[in-house]
């Protein structure tokens, strides 16, 4: 059988349907839809994608067939309509739109009132009676048709502003600048008549063709140009940002032309069948009287409210489509309570109405912002619309983010005044008054001041500051430095790598695109998208607790997960935080940042410099005490849930001041204070220093190389952790310790290490005289524990998978310094994602699952954990749900998404099991819808 | 069936053989051997190994019927001797030794002359006539076995020289000075008398209990204590150096006494069946007459030589025993010839002579130096006692490193006053005088001095003056240090990391363990043991082409071996030094080195500084005809071999100054003169010093990323390649450029890189008008690449495993800076060898073998090789060939060392194939010799 090249659709009739957006494109299946559905759809075809794919491989030829068929679907529409293509008595005009599988908006190439000629016109008048309407019509399609079809195809690429269609516009408003006229409305036929004139002959200037009067050509240029744009510039680069593969293909829809601009009994709108910004369930719309599409869209004339449930202080004074044409209203209100029954989703629609006619020209479903999407997830829920795993697979995960933390005012944003962007490092908007030092940002927060810490970089002695901040903001760094780190678990706003920013600290002040902005100026960051502001920008505040709708999605998710969540939470606060956003459990506890505290540092430092062991083990004890109030504290807030406590990772060197300040220090004092007893001090301080520099310290001495080369202090944190959760067993509250060895890389660093903690552990409980359960495991985060997994798991209980170190070995990439090429690479497609930020399956996904099925050889019942970055984003929890994790981990903040996260991907395996069973029918079905 | 504890033999007959080294220790199998083939073995009886074990685990037990088995074989023995053990009137005594299956010379425990008591020394008196021999034989039997066995029984661990062995010493010493006598064989039989009561009234006194008068209690005391000494601390850490399994046991072997200090008709003795230090076949060996075994390897009197053709110019006024008694001497020496054909290798013999009649003690596999087992090899097969691949399976491929450096002459370093150890990075010996700086180093070699340049560590600027020097030795760094990487490229001597010196260059000294070491002062380092001497050492040289059976026995190494062995070699004087060394292409050329030159690092510098693409382009075109020069001259010399070049691979900032050196400079300037346009250069200097610093430069912007992300850097090393390979086919001379990109870690790193350089080399071929075949693939150093080496494969021509870098990934180690926890883990058996010299197997090698497996199954003739630091040691060598690489790579001077381990392990393949074809025949033969 030949191949269907042109689907028709009118008169309640349609070759196509719904679900057939792979070949018609979104907007063909959904108006073959509304057709089958009976909905006033004006009658007309959709040239599929195939063609599309022939087209742009035969250098714009048609398949064979094609050419026919269209005649055919142009004969049905004309039988129809009563009226004929290039009919001089009763013409018919075309829209020629494109229609991809995914909304591209704005993207491809739109001609509309095709068919109009010197032939037809004068037939147009009569039919319509409005003389001036059909010369403006005919403007317009010379102005559209001679920018899209004749200037492409004469191939030239005028520079931006100087195209033909400006040159057009430039002679339209010469005209209105001559009489006087505000609005293209005021313009007379004649007017027009002779503006058609003068554009005719520009166009045969410039273009060097005249404009075609041949109603065919018309058709064809249009089709053609629609086709093409899908290989136009525009197009490329977006279908490159949004992953959308060229051989997809756009499909063409040829469809009657309706006027809402045809007078008072005319008009055009669009439309939602709820609020996407609020979610609230009240039909939601804007409509122009006397209108084309483009007017609404295009924000010239302000539109008014479609109901009076629409009204808001601004508009309350605007007529609205129910109180102007209640009836046609009311039939509005009928098609979209249908289209959503039928579509069981929001639905976002275009109508024009006709010389008193209703019209559907789209319906789609809808886009929302996160809080929209869980209130009409549970709504529709409720309504008995869909069902509940239905509505949880209705929010992505990332939208739940939104309901979390204070947003920038949208309204508001789109006015503020743009300084420069950075990578999104911690969501939510904040604003505050510039600080370039973390004690300063702690001063004037101290004063009651709101402030933005500005630095290159952070680093653990700027974490007081961060605190102090409401956002902080870095010129270094990627998403996982420091800051981003810092303050995604915090949960705080946050910007990094905003490479255009140069930031004098000591000058307070940072420059960026030739402005200078100083300490204590007002400045806003979205950190959701990344970007900075001049000023205060207004805040919605987020309030998830009170979100009745969120709170009911989560207990829906939460029911069908099954998957645990933990969080990463170094203090009591955290975990408190973390608890209520539904964490079950601390899944990394880092013990590092408990050292920088003001009373532990010094301790910390003095253990480093010891020349000797006994000296290590008597700074070591002033730590010890306070190692071990830190554990309790955490213990006695999760009451009972798993708390697992990473022991020290960093490398030493991390507590101790910057090597090249020494360096620089000593160098001037010798000059100027040569005898200084400081001098002397700093040498040895700066000989202490070199011994421990390393070349490169991620891959030095750190994690359990540390604990096994300096024993003792592993077992001082063993110890705390002991203690405290002893000293918890006894005030008759639950605690469940979690020992973790991190960076281990081989069988015999994780039986020496366990053996170490496994004798203090045994050791405590004897002396403390309870009973105390715990577990001890390990960090896979080095390829090779990956790969001797099996070995690995004889003597781990657990496995939690530091997938940040782990994407640094299995790519060679420093998270400090990788940031530069891997933007490089993003952007020149060699990499599809940033490895750090979503996890590379194919790569060190592979590692994982060799892990884990190796560890699961040597101990079948190993629990298995991820606690690096990826914990929190949403394609990596599903590859952790599918490869059988038992939880993931991430940052307070990020919990709720994971939980989202996780229940969908449980969702998907129900799907996909229900799919299998009924084997060979189903599949018969799903290959017939397809 | 009961287990058989004690295998007797004597009188041609034994129950072991000298297959069962396992369960009989190598002593024992070969006492038995020696007695089954009717040599002349005293008889007596071994207890397995397995009642080592048992006795291990069950508190100094024995097992059940052990006893009486030892009761039969004494039974045996005496019904042989005509003698009983404890008779008064004809008393048999024995010796009791240790004996494990590998030699563990000195670390076991050894008593002899068991049996004298109160009631047999008169009947031994009387048989042998000689009072004063059986009287001095009973003070040894007191003195060791005080010391062997009642001293450890009784847990006292003496200081060092306070044993009740060296308090006895002590009263021999008094009696001897007390009567003017120099030598024990000046003690008269009264002498002995009352000693030997100072003796027993002494062991009585210090360990609180009598001297056993009881024949069977000294005989268990005996057995027991040499059980015993398997786990004394000797052993056990002897054991931990060699890697000797603890399971293993001891056996131990109680045979009867033969004496050779019976009289000048007795005599004993040691002999090889050849000359182990240069491998010619004469029997070789040292006799003293009138004496025991102890008396020729403790040193005491010089020994005889064994024959007249073995007297040297110091020992030609000696006796040979061919000389003294040459009946015996016959004897021997067709014993000699016997066993060697019997065991088809070089026998390392003891006997004695007691009373004209000889006795065997021990054979065994003798050990010899790697001139000698070269030789050895190359002769026996000659004299068809072993065939051409037993002869390549002689030499450890390391031996072959002794034919290839000047080596320390062993007499003479013996005597050498020792300074420190280090880390042996660079074979052979070497003497010179001190030179702390690479300049310093290069002018005094310019004077016709031998230098040894002493740094803390290297860097690419002291290049000059390694070169200029006789070898390196540094404080700092491991066996891929920069000092060591180079050093073995050129074949240098080189000790790293000898951690106890303080060197400081500016005050041209070095400091260790409180002694001082100046410029121009003489030092001598053994690069092959990692130590250094005072003063000048004579050297033996080396000469390998000169060696007829070095070149015999490569050639049949050559012959049986499948794998290539090339070389890494960045210069025309590296490829020649490698082809004469028998490499069959280049497996890396590094260009980075070529960068370093006078001539180059200003252009160099000058594109890292550009600050547009059009600049670095400008001083790329300096670079290319020097590149092109380098790269011509290369593929002459290597003249049609494969050349795999590797394009630029470091992090720019090693090619610019220093940066925290720049910033003291900086600060410096800054107070002294803050006006001086140096500064100014200095500061933007250090801007981009800082621009490209990175926190772990060894993950960062580097290899194929640098490449890609300033494509015009590969653009002209690809250019040079080509324009250079075109050249050499213009002169109608062969070249097989191979160009490699380093560091792939995504498919689309090495398509893109792939793509780049294709299009050079088409449009270099096309310029230049002729025809050049060449290959592009990639390093596989990342273990992202070896995990998804199915994708990449796609896209190469070849793999060439880095396993430098695919082991710092893999391990999450860092060259530079591990060697501090490497060491630590090796001596606390976390890491069983340093994964930088040895490949890690179980790891790293987990992750090669699933490259290629998948690199194969995507390109089934892909071509794989090895060109990191291990492609020259012999275990990893195996691997490669086992895992089906086609070719390893290593430094030139490693070439002989690969192509030797190829060899040997070709030759496992072809004997396990045989060991396999006669399947279940051969399975149970196997079964029973072992």
């Amino acid at each position: 059988m030949a191949k269907k090249f042109v689907y028709f659709f009118g008169e309640g009739k349609a070759d196509g349907a719904s679900e057939m957006k792979n070949l018609l494109g979104g907007k063909g299946a959904n108006l073959a839809e509304m057709t089958n559905l009976k909905m006033p759809v004006p009658p007309g075809f959709t040239l599929t994608t195939e063609v599309c794919t022939y087209f742009s491989k035969n250098k714009g030829k048609y398949p064979q067939g094609c050419k026919s068929a269209v005649d055919k679907a142009v004969a049905r529409v004309e039988k129809i309509m009563g009226a004929k293509f290039g009919d001089p008595k009763n013409p018919l005009l075309f829209s020629v739109r494109s229609g991809a599988r995914m909304s591209m908006p704005g993207m491809m190439e739109t001609v509309l009132n095709v068919g109009l000629t010197s032939k037809t016109i004068p037939g147009m008048i009569e039919k319509t009676g409005d003389e001036r309407f059909v010369l403006d019509a005919y403007r317009r399609l010379i102005s559209m048709y001679s920018d899209v079809v004749m200037e492409k195809a004469a191939g030239i690429e005028p520079e931006e502003g100087k195209g033909i269609r400006e040159q057009l516009e430039a002679e339209l408003a010469k005209v209105k600048k001559k009489n006087g006229y505000e609005n293209d409305i005021d313009l007379t036929a004649d007017d027009l008549r002779s503006l058609i004139e003068v554009y005719k002959k520009k166009v045969k200037k410039v273009l060097k063709k005249d404009f075609p009067d041949d109603p065919q050509k018309q058709l064809w240029g249009g089709i053609g140009a629609v086709f093409a744009s899908w290989d136009g510039k525009r197009a490329i680069s977006y279908r490159q940002i949004e992953n959308i593969p060229e051989h997809w293909g756009t499909a063409v829809n040829v469809q009657t032309m309706v006027f809402g601009n045809m007078g008072f009994d005319s008009a055009t709108g669009v439309a939602f069948t709820r609020n996407p910004a609020t979610g609230d369930s009240n039909f939601y719309g804007e409509w122009l009287p006397n209108a084309q599409g483009e007017d609404v869209v295009a924000g010239i004339r302000t539109p008014n409210p479609l109901s009076k449930k629409n009204k808001t202080a601004d508009t309350k004074h605007l007529p609205s489509l129910e109180e102007e044409m209640p009836k046609i209203y009311k039939q509005l209100h009928a098609i979209r309570d249908r289209l959503e029954a039928h579509y069981h989703d929001m639905q976002d629609l275009e109508f024009t109405i006709q010389s008193g006619r209703l019209w559907m020209l789209q319906t789609r479903t809808g886009k929302r912002n996160g809080v929209a999407a869980v209130r009409m997830a549970v709504d529709m829920c409720n309504e008995k619309l869909i069902d509940k795993n239905t509505a949880v697979m209705r929010v992505r995960p990332d939208q739940i983010d939104e309901l979390l933390h204070p947003m920038l005012d949208p309204a508001a944003e789109k006015k503020a005044v743009y300084i420069t962007k950075g990578l999104p490092a911690g969501p939510g908007g904040a604003s505050g008054q510039i600080a370039f030092t973390a004690d300063r940002a702690e001063e004037l927060n101290g004063k009651g001041m709101r402030v933005i810490l500005v630095r290159n970089e952070t680093s653990p002695e700027d974490v007081h500051g961060m605190h102090a901040a409401q956002a902080v903001l870095t010129a270094k760094g990627g998403m996982t430095s420091h800051a981003a780190l810092v303050a995604r678990g915090w949960g705080k706003c946050c910007i990094v790598g905003a490479g255009a920013l140069e930031i004098s600290a000591e000058k307070k002040e940072m420059k960026v695109n030739g402005k200078t902005y100083r300490e204590g100026d007002w400045i806003t960051l979205n950190g959701t998208k990344g970007r900075v502001y001049e000023g205060q920008i207004t805040l919605l505040p987020a309030q998830p607790g009170k979100n009745k709708y969120y709170k009911q999605l989560m207990t829906w998710a939460d029911d069908v997960r099954t998957m645990n969540v933990r969080t990463n939470a170094d203090s009591p606060v955290d975990a408190k935080q973390a608890i209520k956003f539904g964490a079950e459990g601390i899944g990394l506890c880092r013990t590092e940042h408990m050292f920088f505290g003001d009373d532990r540092i010094a301790a910390m430092r003095e253990m480093i410099l010891a020349d000797s062991e006994s000296a290590r083990r008597k700074a070591l004890a002033t730590l010890l005490p306070l190692q071990r109030k830190d554990f309790y504290q955490i213990f006695i807030a999760m009451n009972g849930r798993p708390v697992t406590i990473r022991l020290l990772d960093p490398p030493l060197h991390e507590f101790l001041p910057n090597r090249e300040e020494l360096m620089v220090e000593i160098a001037r004092l010798e000059i100027k204070k040569p005898k200084s007893p400081k001098l002397k001090k700093l040498r040895s301080l700066l000989e202490r220093v070199e011994e421990l520099h390393e070349f490169n310290p991620m891959l030095g001495l750190r994690g359990c190389r540390l604990g096994l080369t300096l024993p003792e202090i592993s077992e001082m944190q063993v110890r705390a952790i002991m203690e405290a959760a002893c000293d918890v067993v006894k005030k008759k509250k639950p605690c469940k310790p979690e020992i973790m060895i991190p960076l281990t890389g081989h069988l015999n660093e994780m039986k020496t290490a366990r053996a170490q903690a496994l004798a203090i552990c045994e050791e405590v409980i004897k002396q403390k005289k309870v009973k105390v359960k715990y577990q001890i495991g390990t960090m896979i985060e080095i390829p090779r524990a990956a790969i001797t997994a099996d070995e690995i798991a004889a003597e781990a209980e657990f496995f939690s998978f530091g997938t940040n170190d782990l994407t640094q070995m299995t790519f060679g990439y420093s998270r400090d310094d990788a940031g530069k090429f891997i933007k490089y690479y993003i952007e020149n497609n060699i990499l599809p994602q940033d490895p750090f930020q979503t996890l590379d399956q194919s790569g060190v996904g592979q590692l994982i699952e060799l892990a884990v099925a190796k560890g699961r050889k040597t101990r079948p019942g190993i629990k298995i954990g991820i606690c690096g970055e990826h914990g929190g984003d949403p394609e990596s929890v599903e590859f952790c749900h599918r490869t059988g994790f038992n939880y993931v981990s991430c940052s307070p903040f990020r919990v709720p998404i994971a939980r989202m996260a996780a229940a969908q991907a449980a969702i998907r395996d129900i799907e996909a099991a229900k799919a299998k069973k009924p084997k060979k029918k189903a599949k018969k079905k799903t290959k017939k819808k397809k």
